[in-house]
């Protein structure tokens, strides 16, 4: 690729297919971190559309339409992509390239594909062809597959958050078409136990790290996750060991250990909730030479089906609604206060794979169903 | 220190106070790896005795009388010493110092107060001071504190195997001056678990294989470790995890665990009864998805205080003597078919300590009780 390309993609092309519009964002290059000419390019194709209001922070941009409508949604999804595949032959990279109506390349599925309709449905606005029965805003933001503290929609509320109200939110991650409502939570705890080192041939000058925590792994494994229905969708949790590490060496009674354990927990309990659930698992586990710590957590996302919005957004996509388990940014918009759902084409698992791909007619039925909820 | 210094240390006077040779012993650094030095002056001083018969194998040196005595003892020790404190102002370092009556430096417990009382006896000998009721072997080597590969003892055993024949065997290690027959043995193994990554959103596609081996870490943490009588002394066996080390990411669950066990063994076991052993108390724990696998194994030493010789050598030492916890190198002589004891100047726990230190009067008294059993 010469410098003159890298800097001057072919313009964005906002009123062919859809599933061509997929394969051009591909072409642009933008692992988290080199989001600027697809952001570049995504600006510059807004620009010439009429009615919409335009605002950027770094490579996040914001559009939305001002028609006076009762009701507004939120249309949300990130520019940047994972690392390129580096096996060779891997089909998951830059450029794109099509194979029997299937799209291979990096962000096919996570998620080029529902940014292509993001731009489809604003241009069908902006060009007159779609009267949309809601007002709506469009959120295209940076580094998300990265560090949550580097999140261009977090950026972006800080910013300009009085532009971000909304009845009812969608994210375009890849659900396969089917309406995935809220998310998951997640919170990381370390269990930290501590002894006394001695040489191993004098074990009992010693107290043994590593076996203070046993009581924590047979907890953690014994345990029954449960599954929790929440606004009619089930949100089947998981509680696990990640990592462990302990000891110093093959002859030293080791004096200190530290599971790491992560608790993927329903949209219906707070993070502090979810401490204490964990708490009341491992019990008498936790204690002297054994303590518990929070490293990281993140709250979870009702589903919201019981608001209006997302009723007819259910109804006009078809099909049964089924809970995500993975975080997703449905819960920052969670946080604002815009119920929200995950509804994208593609399968989330072949994200961030070297084989990832998406179907063009899978592109296609995605914007179907949207313009037809918004028309 | 000059360069004329290090290639010719000042010759080794084997005539004085052993306090003082154990300080001259201190003064030429001998860290693994390093003991060319001090394996030249210790050959240059038994050169210089009659009665001799020396051998060489790299730094290793053998000497031994041919006096046509009934029975043959050997007095091994090492030449070399772990490396010296990193620490400012710590004592256990070269050269060394005495204050109020004790020797401070690396080496003054392990051994060359030991090699010391070895090289005092060797010049009685040479100088006809004494005229020993048993024959002598007198073995200095080279590489203890190090892989057992790198042994100087073993390539003895390789190169010289024919002149280490011996009715009994004392390793001047340091014992605090009281008698401590044969060692225990030590074995290594891992246990490896084993499961299928996951995302840990959706844990229930995986199998986690921390917590598989939480019954492993349960039958460790349950187990009370026996004390096993051998020969009238009891030694003390331990059995821990000393290192464990699983998991791959703080999203995934994890598809692969190793906990690193390491078991003390009374005498009266080989390593494949030990192995048993360890396989008995784990149990069912170890099966499908989880595998013990034997990484590392030495026999210990019975002490061997049947024989004649020990028992007059427990006699003429006095004391109570007690069992060795650690390995030493009298699994070594043990293995040559020779029944093998602990009896050195120093406390064992000061051994590789930063304030290493021996007192004077230690020295002296392990020579006389060993000049008093050979006459």
């Amino acid at each position: 690729m010469s410098h003159a390309d890298i800097r001057s993609p072919q313009p964005l092309d906002l009123s062919g297919d859809v599933a061509d519009l997929t394969r051009a964002l591909m072409d642009i290059e933008s692992v988290s971190g080199g989001e600027g000419p697809l952001a570049d390019a995504v600006w510059e194709a807004l620009s010439g559309l009429d009615g919409l209001e335009l605002a950027r922070n770094g490579d996040t941009i914001l559009a939305r339409t001002s028609l006076g409508r009762a009701e507004r949604v939120m249309l949300a999804g990130h520019l940047d992509t994972v690392p390129l595949p580096t096996t060779p032959g891997a089909r998951g990279t830059v450029p794109a390239a099509v194979e029997d109506g299937v799209i291979y390349g990096r962000g096919a599925t996570d998620m080029k594909g529902g940014v292509a309709v993001q731009l489809a449905v604003a241009g069908m606005i902006g060009r007159g062809e779609l009267n949309p029965n809601r007002d709506v805003t469009f959120v295209f933001y940076d580094h998300e597959e990265v560090s949550a503290d580097l999140s261009g929609f977090g950026r972006l509320v800080e910013s300009h958050g009085e532009l971000l109200g909304a009845d009812f939110g969608i994210l375009l991650e890849p659900t396969n078409g089917v309406v995935e409502g809220g998310c998951n939570g997640t919170i990381r705890l370390e269990a930290r136990t501590t002894g006394t080192a001695a040489h191993s041939a004098r074990a009992w000058m010693g107290e043994n790290a590593i076996h203070r925590g046993a009581r924590v792994l047979t907890r953690l494994a014994e345990h029954e996750p449960q599954t929790v229905r929440v606004e009619g969708l089930d949100y089947r949790e998981s509680l696990n060991a990640v990592r462990i590490a302990g000891g110093t060496a093959g002859n030293v009674i080791p004096d200190s250990m530290t599971i790491e354990i992560n608790y993927r927990f329903a949209p219906s309990k707070s993070p502090a909730e979810a401490e204490e659930y964990v708490r009341g698992v491992l019990g008498d586990a936790i204690g002297e030479g054994c303590e518990l710590v929070v490293t990281d957590a993140a709250a979870g996302a009702r589903p919201g089906l019981t608001h209006p919005a997302a009723a007819s957004f259910v109804e006009a996509v078809g099909g049964e609604p089924l809970p995500k388990y993975g975080w997703t940014d449905v819960a920052r918009l969670s946080a604002l206060g815009i119920p929200a759902v995950n509804f994208g084409p593609g399968d989330a698992l072949l994200a961030h794979t070297d084989d990832e791909h998406v179907a063009e007619d899978a592109v296609r039925r995605c914007l179907e169903a949207m313009t037809a909820w918004l028309s």
